[in-house]
């Protein structure tokens, strides 16, 4: 269980960010999803049809200087067995591409049942003896709301397959604080509660680059609350959602990183899938404008970070 | 946004208690297992055929005595697509045979994020100006981990088509007072304030009967807490787990109804499904095994509750 695969296409593109497939069809250009339509009618099918296409042209113009993808299961859910479908094809095609994917389902239950997401959303399912891979992302987030017994499921497939997760602590949003920043009696906040039970969590996980398969969310809107956990969590690698639309600068989510420009990775959903329109270029360059969105952020983050690299062996 | 109609079916079934469609493989009889292994190999298609078949089954002999299923997500996308495809038309099921459906899908996320599960799983999905009906249930259990901007964006499609929602507050399980029981420096619980969350969240929607359209996941093995969070929550309806076999009883969950004998129900997955193996009766008569269970669990929580009735009107 680990994350040093995603870490290694970090270092190898120089490039900490992962981009958000959240695709709402409002963001698929009309020719795409017209053909589609024109095909199978306004259906669900030609929604989640559309997707995948509009998906894999975005995946074909960044899996060289991009490591990772990191779709929202919710927009994919949404079109029902057909959307899941997508979500499906769009992991096994970015894996294809050599793509760390990490599947944003922030999944949580107990026992046997977080076993069960484990299986669909990381592992294999067992039919007849036959192991079966239903959806086969790199890692999964997570709520850890419920405590280690919605984590300690995990860790066998996680182990089996080299398999990664990212538990929420500190979310982007502006209400996160009503519940994340009440004050416990011990002076702690309920997040940094959450990111002591992190630590704990990965602590027999730590991998390669001395960070674990328990990972963190932690939002770029919060970036002192970033420094704070960074310092507080040194073998947690950070997932920043907050980039970009939701207000949060490179100079904040540097915060997360650590002396050798690791220690996390910067998501942009909704910058890069809808790149062509702030462009206002043609609908058709839609990838490409995606490309160009990805390689301005990249040099946004790497203008706040110290150069990326290994740790060098002590 | 409401659970009326839950509680409606609740008293004209005088039976205040939900199954869990929790399908593991290993629950479905053989000769249903065998017969789609036949049809379709040892795949993902043959598993979700063969749950769909077992929950038909089971639907049809307790619809009449109980009023509500609670289908587990995550045993369904375990079997990927197939299975969230049978997720689906085990809910129409159910709903065509008047039966009240949560599914249990612990969902979380923010803004256009948590619109896209509400239009998967309570509302609809709008492709070209057509409105598909992707999942469908009347419920969605969620956890509130991020606060308002994680529930608010439920609440325009539960209005629109009177679904409702259960809050994880204080979980069943043994490891749930990790986060959820710590002291705040005002004295109470995480638990409490989440509680005190849900009574906010729902106060615009009270139904008819007193409660509100956001209702709270509180486990039968926390009897004391499920008696200080009734007193504490008076319009928010429970949904009550950990019954059974996770070593909750009758006279604990009870502590969760109020003097009509609602404001809560109380679930019942393994017990329901497995009824027929712990009986070692013939696994062709699995589901009139479960029947027999919903009526003796039926039982022993009206033993301990006063009469099932709506409040007088005052």
């Amino acid at each position: 269980m680990s994350l040093d695969r995603l870490i290694e296409g970090i270092v190898k593109t120089q490039n900490p960010s992962v981009v958000g497939l959240d695709p709402r069809l409002e963001y698929v250009p009309h020719y795409i999803l017209e053909k589609k339509a024109a095909k199978y009618g306004a259906t669900l099918k030609a929604a989640a049809k559309a997707i995948l296409e509009f998906n894999k042209g975005i995946i074909d113009e960044i899996h060289d200087i991009c490591p990772a993808i990191k779709p929202q299961a919710a927009y994919y859910e949404m079109y029902g067995a057909d959307g899941v479908k997508t979500l499906k094809k769009t992991i096994s095609y970015a894996k294809s591409k050599g793509m760390f994917v990490i599947t944003d389902g922030k999944r949580n239950d107990i026992g046997a049942t977080m076993e069960a997401y484990a299986a669909a959303h990381l592992g294999v399912t067992d039919v007849c003896g036959e192991k079966c891979e239903a959806f086969g992302a790199d890692a999964l987030t997570v709520n850890g709301y419920l405590g280690t017994d919605g984590i300690a499921p995990l860790i066998a497939q996680c182990t089996e397959f080299d398999k990664g997760i990212f538990v929420l602590v500190k979310t982007s949003n502006k209400s996160s604080g009503e519940l994340q920043d009440l004050i416990l009696a011990n002076g702690k906040t309920v997040y940094a509660a959450m990111g002591e039970m992190c630590e704990k969590w990965g602590e027999l996980n730590v991998g390669k680059y001395g960070y674990s398969g328990v990972g963190a969310v932690v939002g770029a809107t919060y970036p002192e609350q970033l420094e704070e956990l960074r310092a507080a969590m040194p073998h947690t690698f950070f997932l920043i959602p907050g980039y970009g639309a939701q207000g949060g600068g490179a100079e904040g989510a540097a915060k997360g990183f650590d002396a050798n420009g690791l220690g996390a990775i910067v998501n942009s959903s909704r910058a890069v899938m809808c790149a062509y329109k702030k462009e206002e270029c043609d609908e058709h360059d839609y990838a490409k404008a995606a490309r160009r969105e990805v390689i301005r952020m990249k040099e946004d983050l790497l203008g706040c970070l110290p150069k990326i690299a290994f740790a060098e062996e002590e």
